[in-house]
């Protein structure tokens, strides 16, 4: 094992990876879907463990990649003196690593064979913060955000310099691929955060459908679909931008409102998902209707209203998973999202919605920025390459 | 709403609940299944968000209810002064909840009845611990374990007066279960801990398949089967027992052994189940085997030597969840076993049990108990009727 690992080191060549066949969902679940939005995937009984996502490709997998069920986001802050050497160490190995776990293979220092064997549609993906690109001593294509009124944000929840998002319709393969990942990287720095989060498990839905989150509401309705996915989540490089942000949902005072307060907060139906103005989830909101009594059907204060992106290339692709910790003693829930948004540009999409956002957005009553972190999601690799080759090589 | 709720605590009947047919895996899944092994499934696509696990019976569910994919482990502190009248209200009000949620349907109290349509086998099963006895001026059939050496409990993961054990194969149905049961629950009590816990997704393994734990060993190959299930696990009224401990692995040194050094602890392969002695993961272990050296095959300090109960009336019915709590700065995991055991008699079987392998069990080396409960899980109720009725009434 260690002459291979040395080897790997040395020469970057991913030995026993570019063989490796993508079976199974392979072939639906990323590659030639990366592209365009997510096809429903026929998901049968064996599938739910067997399902692989190929990890080679020009784009990393787990962005327009349907999310499976579970997730894992691990941001480490690099040590001192971990210069850009240090980093292609780095990413060489934890690439060898995601590069095996992901098609139902242990890593090359796996301690727990076994539970390798389930990729469960396992996705790993790499973003780079600011501090990386400081490390690597070149200029970083991202900042931090500005900081927003609505925010109240705790440092154990915000930034980093590296960030895992690891996703598997499977918990217990997501905590053996987090581990066999962490012990990799930490000679390289420290866990900074670790959020889990949870959707609707396999089967449950059929992909493609749009989740409901802890508020009870369909969560990314408006996200961009079919060719528009393409200009608004990726730069022709293959790279695209990671906004995370953990925000809290205030559910006790959620909970006091009627179902017209909460869909005039939302701007949708709860039960379909329709924009007031419509009579399905995906009608186009019709910010003109007047009710009858002459005022606007979509309020101008709801969330639909100001987070509306007409044009599709400044949409974002939000992939967002939901957090439950236990509640507190009085039984007060900790509970939120751990709101994940990947574009193009966080300039040109993330921020303008951001700021209408933070500026006047009834659900701002009912939701708590706790944290905030951006990355860059560098272009993904072939078999024998590694993710970030191109700028720490 | 209100009047419906008035006229529940009142009467005690549970409106709406007699009339709902338990469609989908019901039948399977609990009733005629609750006295014997779980016998395989088949489970389809859509089978995994539908699935319903009838709640009315002369036993509770989700005690022989083959296991979930996730679990949330409730325990309450009562407040002072509930005494047995104020039990019998909060028993009334969790008894209709539970009815309906398992069944699909939203509590009566529900603030979010779409996060109510997708039972997902969901099993809501109540424990009542010592101090729920001695609020009710009763004798309890349960009293706390005796102290072990190689116990290191803490109290945020210990005792409690009321236990709800929340299993479905959706997280998010959990989420929302756990949510509107503890609404009902804590103008009675306090929140003492709650333990979050995951087994493999549905569609992942065959239903009856035993699992692997974080440690990678299969867990659960010696629980009782078919017949002997119902002598093990029930008591003539339909009551048994329960037994939580929170057991964290100490990954770190685990993860020093060679495979050969953790199937000496275990005693029995890594890779099969088998024990030592054996091919198969079900081959009985041949304690009297001897290897060319003419040592036993199967070592007297290993796990399987220690924990095993030839009766299998003695035995217990363990049902195991994996907890994976965020990693500690240096990377170190926080992971272990929500170890959950049912036995119609403590005393009898999980006792002598555990004092063999407190008192010599090589195991020991890597899991250390850090919480433990025990509670008497008092028998189903039938439609119109209550959980503890025949106790509180």
């Amino acid at each position: 094992m260690t002459v291979t690992r040395r080897a790997l080191l040395a020469g970057g060549a991913v030995a026993g990876v570019g063989a490796a066949a993508a079976a199974g969902l392979a072939a639906a679940g990323s590659g030639r879907s990366e592209g365009s939005a997510p096809a429903p995937v026929p998901v049968s009984f064996t599938d739910i463990g067997t399902g692989r996502v190929a990890f080679h490709g020009p784009r990393q997998a787990g962005v327009t990649t349907e999310p499976p069920a579970h997730a894992a986001f691990l941001s480490f802050t690099l040590a001192k003196g971990t210069d850009r050497q240090a980093l292609g160490r780095l990413m060489r190995l934890l690439t060898d690593d995601a590069a095996r776990l992901t098609q139902g293979e242990p890593a090359l220092g796996d301690t727990e064979a076994e539970l390798a064997l389930h990729p469960a549609r396992l996705t790993v993906t790499f973003g780079f913060g600011p501090g990386l690109y400081r490390a690597a001593g070149l200029a970083s294509p991202v900042t931090d955000l500005p900081p927003f009124a609505i925010d109240r944000l705790e440092d154990r929840w915000s930034g980093g310099d590296l960030l895992l998002q690891i996703c598997a319709d499977d918990a217990l393969t997501v905590t053996h691929a987090q581990r066999m990942l962490i012990k990799d990287a930490r000679p390289f720095g420290a866990v900074r955060w670790v959020q889990r989060g949870f959707r609707r498990s396999a089967g449950v839905h059929a992909a493609g459908f749009t989740q409901r989150n802890v508020l009870g509401q369909l969560d990314g309705t408006a996200n961009p679909r079919d060719a528009a996915m393409d200009t608004a989540v990726w730069n022709p490089d293959g790279s695209t931008t990671l906004v995370v942000r953990r925000i809290r949902a205030e559910i006790e005072t959620w909970d006091l409102l009627s179902v017209t307060d909460k869909e005039n907060a939302v701007g949708r139906r709860m039960t379909s998902g329709a924009p007031l103005s419509g009579r399905d989830e995906f009608d186009e909101p019709d910010f003109a209707q007047l009710d009858d009594t002459g005022l606007p059907v979509m309020p101008d204060f709801s969330h639909v209203t100001r987070a509306r992106m007409s044009d599709p290339r400044l949409k974002i692709l939000r992939r967002p998973y939901n957090y439950d910790e236990a509640p507190d003693a009085q039984g007060r829930p900790d509970s939120g999202l751990v709101f994940a948004s990947y574009q193009a540009d966080i300039d040109r999409q993330f921020l303008p919605i951001q700021r209408r956002l933070a500026e006047k957005d009834l659900l701002n009553e009912w939701t708590t920025p706790i944290g905030s972190a951006v990355f860059a999601v560098p272009p993904g690799c072939s078999a024998g390459g590694w993710i970030g080759e191109r700028l720490l090589a």
